[in-house]
């Protein structure tokens, strides 16, 4: 069993993944496919007349700052286009593709941030954000994902999640990924963005590390520029949960999963 | 098994709709919602720069024009945006929802309709209208609704189908929701909109309808106006399936659900 997640934009070449990710189902693995959206959120925020915002805390994380209409706007864009795109090119290829995002049938549940802390951007100053639907997942309906499995359908998620108290809360995709994996015991989880991997000095490809261990992956964070800092949180939590393996890799590239599987890219292990 | 269709907005009370979705899905009653969403499609179309534009067939049927922008903005609002809130009312109200569109794994087939014949509203003529991606459902996959029902998820599904080529295609929620029913074997298939049921005389509610025999529907058709002729064609299809009673009822009312099991409306059966 394979979890492949897949960057939101940022030149992720979607027809190679999808293509990878049919070879692969069609070879009789089994896949689940996590992606984002961001890139594609901002833009429709953009045309809908309400931008986005983004907030950073204390300890250097960037998230998008989510009031009901922005998370209204990314579950429209996450699980409504670029959810059903993704299906529409599986289903192309022959895939019996499913999407889901985290509240359908609790797949995700997540704990609301209702409260958090960060660096108001024209003060420098620490201060409390509220009404925000951003959430950390909690668990994950793996008996949901293996119904689906073993029916034969190949699942596609959408990074949303459900609070306790029933709300839907925008989540992090990478992080989403990382338990996604951990609740289907897969073997490896594969994290294609726009970089080749982790690099020793960001942006310099050349810099790529090619191997960490895993006990080693808490020192490499100082590696890790912007969203980087979340796949690397995201593949300590994989691991965590007994993930053999995590992949990141290039998503750019032709054939971007069987070559992140062969070991192109950062592998932990 | 009850079928529950919910018209897309103008006036028709979720909330009041899902409570009473949620005390029958918890009195033990298994059911399937299946929405529209062609009003805040419009909307949202408009504030995208990509105005919706409809046609009307020879014989009075008016349809949405769906070139290919359009279908990714119905696919985001349907499958996306209605359907996200719509679970997460239901999960809020203790219901284990799970949203599907009709191109999760396959559970909507289509023909795709690439050239209709129209009436050019500039000059009255027919002509035919190419690069339309509507699509007249042809078989529902039950078997993974079951799949869901028995595992105690309650499905609701978004009016998107796939056409034999894997292309996403926009349908007809009703006539959706009424092969949905026959799929499942439904027992009843309510029929929820702005409006108490098929009026004699519309718009005049007291001209309503209270039954009529199934085999009496195709005369009933004169009174149809608009949208409501894709309804008494979905009933005509569904009881063609096998199922018992379809119920065109007031989506705007308090407990419309039960009142429309009860018998209020216009019964065709």
């Amino acid at each position: 069993m394979f979890v492949i997640k897949i960057g939101g934009t940022n030149g992720v070449n979607f027809e190679a993944v999808t293509a990878d990710v049919a070879a692969l189902a069609k070879s009789g693995r089994k896949v689940v496919v996590v992606h984002g959206g961001s890139g594609e959120t901002n833009a429709i925020s953009e045309q809908l007349g309400h931008p986005p915002r983004f907030v950073t805390s204390p300890s250097g994380f960037t998230s998008r700052y989510t009031d009901r209409a922005t998370l209204e706007i990314f579950a429209m864009v996450t699980a409504g286009k670029i959810n059903t795109l993704l299906v529409e090119r599986l289903q192309k290829l022959g895939v019996n593709a499913l999407g889901l995002s985290g509240v359908d049938g609790r797949l995700m549940e997540a704990k609301r941030k209702d409260a958090i802390r960060i660096i108001d951007p024209a003060t420098g100053k620490q201060r409390m954000l509220r009404d925000d639907y951003t959430g950390k997942i909690e668990t994950v309906n793996g008996g949901l994902l293996r119904l689906l499995l073993d029916a034969g359908y190949t699942p596609v998620v959408a990074p949303l999640a459900l609070s306790a108290e029933g709300e839907a809360l925008n989540v992090d995709a990478d992080r989403a990924a990382a338990m996604v994996a951990g609740a289907v015991h897969a073997e490896k989880l594969v994290i294609l963005s726009n970089v080749p991997g982790l690099l020793r000095q960001f942006p310099d490809e050349s810099t790529l590390i090619p191997h960490i261990a895993k006990d080693k992956l808490e020192p490499s964070l100082e590696f890790a520029e912007g969203r980087m800092k979340k796949k690397v949180l995201g593949a300590s939590e994989a691991l965590g949960l007994g993930v053999a393996e995590v992949i990141f890799a290039d998503g750019r590239v032709e054939q971007p999963v069987s070559r992140a599987l062969a070991g192109q890219g950062t592998v932990i292990s």
